[in-house]
């Protein structure tokens, strides 16, 4: 299928949708934890987290534009803290159903069967079964104007990944973590390695040394 | 391994990039394609391309703070126009390769063996081999002053997806796509499809319906 511009615009609405979110390929999926100003836990699942920096160690989150369900968005603003947790495939039912509108007295850790965890060292809830667990505080936003979603940054504060998939020089083996990946809004997927290169150098491979251009 | 602030900000830094670079999953992991002010193709690897959104149409890339050698992120001030590649396994070793410092000077698309595609709709090169193809134009960017990265954000021009990969409903399998993920910086990843879920709604399944909050 080739589509330009105004195919895009004329496209059957949750046709474009399920297309455009496809197109920036696996998306990591992490189970955002948060609590509201009463102290009631908030679990939801979001597709849009981003590396950011590794010192300052920074992750971001693109954010909908914020309504009256942005229970996630509004938490962060009312306490600063939030947690983010890679999902297990175990895990994938329900991290889905955390996407249902649930009103804000529920908790979707309760509602959708997940095990909460609190600690002493981190004000925010983590899902107790995941092996990636990190904390983050609030650092900045920006709006993006053209459709008025937001980009919200954090700072790392807290990670637990477990023993067992953590790699001697700092890499977390995907395989082992059985961590999901999303294709657009209703697909998952898991990690398999297939390849691991060392830094690249222009003459690491001489048969791709660079020509001359005439 | 738990790492607290302090522990983060102390370890050896090799180890806390490969960790940091991996608590946001797999990422996926797009070749961008553009020309310089002279017309010179240009092709880098990217791992931090987010979905921004479906209706306009518009995805984002992260970018680390600009160098000399940002030769992408030029490109676009220059030009505008850029593409996203989906990553074929086949192209893996020769993608990673597109990282090396080559010279402003040399196009990637000859001195790493991948092949480049002109096309009249859309004015920025493309990788032939890729099943997606996206052509995008620059539309907004901020500035993340915690560590002076810089998040581009793009319209939507053109794309072009294999029929054979595109579903009905606007899904691309990525299992078919064979469109690689990243982990952290050195490693390489394909999808699995392991589970696809219904619109979650909060009657949609009994045992995990809401309980009231005493």
């Amino acid at each position: 299928m080739i589509a330009q511009t105004f195919d895009i615009e004329s496209m059957e609405k949750s046709f474009r949708t399920n297309l455009i979110n496809h197109l920036s390929g696996g998306k990591a999926v992490h189970l955002i934890g948060t609590f509201n100003e009463q102290g009631q836990s908030n679990l939801a699942i979001f597709s849009n987290v981003i590396h950011v920096g590794a010192n300052p160690a920074m992750m971001g989150i693109l954010f909908r534009p914020v309504g009256a369900d942005s229970h996630t968005y509004k938490n962060i603003q009312a306490n600063k803290r939030f947690t983010l947790n890679h999902i297990p495939f175990s895990l994938a039912q329900q991290a889905h159903q955390t996407s249902a509108r649930y009103p804000l007295s529920t908790s979707e850790f309760e509602a959708c069967g997940i095990e909460e965890e609190r600690i002493p060292e981190f004000d925010a809830p983590f899902v107790k079964q995941s092996l990636v667990k990190i904390g983050l505080i609030w650092e900045e936003e920006h709006l993006i104007k053209s459709n008025q979603t937001i980009l919200l940054v954090g700072k790392i504060q807290y990670i637990s990944v477990e023993d067992s998939i953590l790699l001697p020089n700092g890499n977390i083996d995907l395989d082992l973590a059985q961590s999901l990946s999303a294709g657009g809004l209703d697909s998952y997927y898991q990690l398999k390695k297939v390849a691991q290169f060392p830094y690249a150098k222009v003459s690491a491979d001489p048969s791709h040394e660079p020509r001359r251009n005439s």
